[in-house]
């Protein structure tokens, strides 16, 4: 058939231009005669894919030259046991925010190896705000501060860095990295699972202040350590070479959207959008505050959960798919990632107008 | 230009076919208007082809129900920090069999957490032969012990599996699992790195049997944890879903091979025709103890190291790649897996056949 609009969470559509070069190299790449999947990492050719795919991505995001770029593996989730391995003491207590599932989830992995301190929880708000900035209770003396930018689940995200002081800023970016511009100067570590608006699944990008790879004690083993990834440019052991090659072609592709300037103002007009027909049809409804909606995730509800099967079947066949909210959450979701075309987004509104009229 | 015949250690040639049908469904997976790396891994699609891969695998080595599967990350490098936490506790001592780089990383790994015994050191036969195995001094205690079935460096290959008594043999089997049978009974833990003889790297595959899971300490954090990726399918967090649909792929062009008992004799047929190559050329050398001589990995030498750059680039004009040794052995090295077809080792023995007589 051909291509559909695929709303996943992740891991999620990605840009066609990149899946068809992808295709076309699938038996010889560069002509070589082999497959990029075929070559060793520490080959001209593949060394040369992977500093290109860092010197873009540094590029991108204007990576200062004082922070290290790896490419590394285990997901976002392997990252909530290794930051606090590698940032801090057992001795030193470590701050977490929790606006949501997944800063919930890497709270509960740091308590097995360090004293945790919550800053703010939004559990009591059911995770559609953020608890008031002047209720956050951060300690002066913790390692770092931890938090999730864009909750993937509830749809709620940071549209503006929180004021930490001087303790190193720590945000798991795996569903807004690369979605706009970010100063990157504001944060010690950022990190990101590629399976949303990077690449395949099973690729992790980081970004981290240089001297905070100091901190690591020697009883973590060596490949669990980011200074030895940066010291061997994330060629310690075999790196997943197709998943960074098809990153640094997506890295290609948003440079030739204009980069995250650009984009950036493509993802708001498409949210912004998307929010209006859900809040002006009277019968979807998004539950997040209006200052934190994501742009990336937009969950909703329809009247009455009898409908959702019709709702997305009827999507289905309109070639709008994964539309289903998360089996935590229930209802629908939207994601709406960078490779989303802004025509897809405005399909999917015509589509819920469509099915509202129909079933209202 | 046409497909060569790649000898690289790994990242490795994959068959020709998977590589045809993973080009095929790059834009349009399962009719699905979509390639299987935008789909989520919790979708009913992608755990019919996780589970299929699974059955495939079990069926090809004879898996016994009480042995979990898993789908891991990190290469098997990181294996080499999470197997001491996970089967084994701060106050037990463990064996490692040290044969060759890979089995010393291993065991240099595992001291930064435990107490390692050395069973047999294989340097001072500078790893072309295993220390017999009357010398080998194993722990009775031990609560496993650790070796490296086949040496990808070194080509250096165990053709028995060897007798260690009751405790648990755990094997990095990277770079020969799937290459002959193996009774699977005879270990506790088997692991490989997939950019070998499994598929794309980035993905770990893990085969343990199920009592032994229960061994790790709650100190470990979740993510670490064997046993919490066994209690969840291997879908504790977003597998590498791409390299664990083209793993499923080669499974299959496994089976259509005639399954592992056919595949070995392919691959005991091309290592014998090019180790008597070798030995009957009076000119190239192995140095390799005859009873280890690996079937994956053949490294040789030329009788003069400064004829190296003519052999690979005269190589490389025939269509023969990647045959430049490790950097720290030097020489040649052929890496003979299952998808290097016998035609293109019937080549090579033509070449070095050719190259000897013109440079001899």
């Amino acid at each position: 058939m051909g291509r559909i609009y695929n709303f996943s969470a992740g891991p999620a559509t990605l840009p066609v231009e990149v899946l068809e070069q992808a295709r076309d190299e699938m038996l010889d790449w560069n002509g070589r005669g082999s497959s990029v999947m075929e070559v060793s990492h520490r080959s001209k050719a593949f060394i040369k894919v992977a500093e290109q795919a860092e010197s873009d991505l540094r590029e991108l995001m204007a990576v200062p030259d004082d922070y290290a770029v790896l490419f590394l593996q285990g997901g976002a989730t392997q990252q909530f046991a290794l930051i606090p391995m590698n940032l801090s003491t057992p001795e030193q207590g470590v701050d977490y925010l929790v606006t949501g599932q997944w800063s919930k989830k890497a709270t509960a992995e740091a308590r097995t190896l360090r004293r945790v301190h919550i800053v703010a929880d939004g559990a009591s708000l059911n995770f559609a705000d953020v608890p008031s900035r002047s209720s956050w209770d951060l300690s002066p003396d913790a390692a770092y501060v931890h938090y999730c930018p864009n909750e993937t689940i509830g749809g709620l995200e940071f549209h503006d860095v929180p004021d930490v002081g001087a303790v190193p800023l720590v945000a798991d970016m795996s569903s807004t990295i690369l979605s706009r511009p970010v100063d990157v100067r504001k944060f010690g570590l950022i990190y990101a699972g590629a399976q949303k608006n990077i690449g395949p699944a099973g690729l992790v990008v980081m970004i981290v202040r240089r001297d905070l790879l100091e901190r690591v004690q020697t009883t973590v083993p060596n490949i669990l350590r980011f200074a030895s990834h940066a010291k061997e440019g994330s060629m310690l052991n075999t790196p997943p070479t197709f998943s960074w090659y098809v990153a640094g072609l997506v890295f290609a592709w948003l440079k030739r959207q204009g980069g995250l300037g650009r984009i950036g103002e493509v993802n708001k007009r498409k949210a912004e959008k998307l929010y209006r027909a859900i809040d002006e049809s009277g019968y979807y409804r998004n539950p997040v505050a209006p200052a934190y909606r994501s742009w990336m995730n937009v969950p909703f509800t329809l009247p009455d959960a009898g409908l959702d099967a019709a709702f997305l079947a009827e999507a289905a066949e309109a070639g709008l798919a994964e539309l289903k909210g998360h089996r935590s959450v229930g209802g629908m979701r939207a994601s709406i990632y960078n490779a989303m075309p802004e025509a897809g987004v405005d399909s999917l509104i015509s589509f819920m107008a469509d099915f509202a009229r129909r079933h209202g």
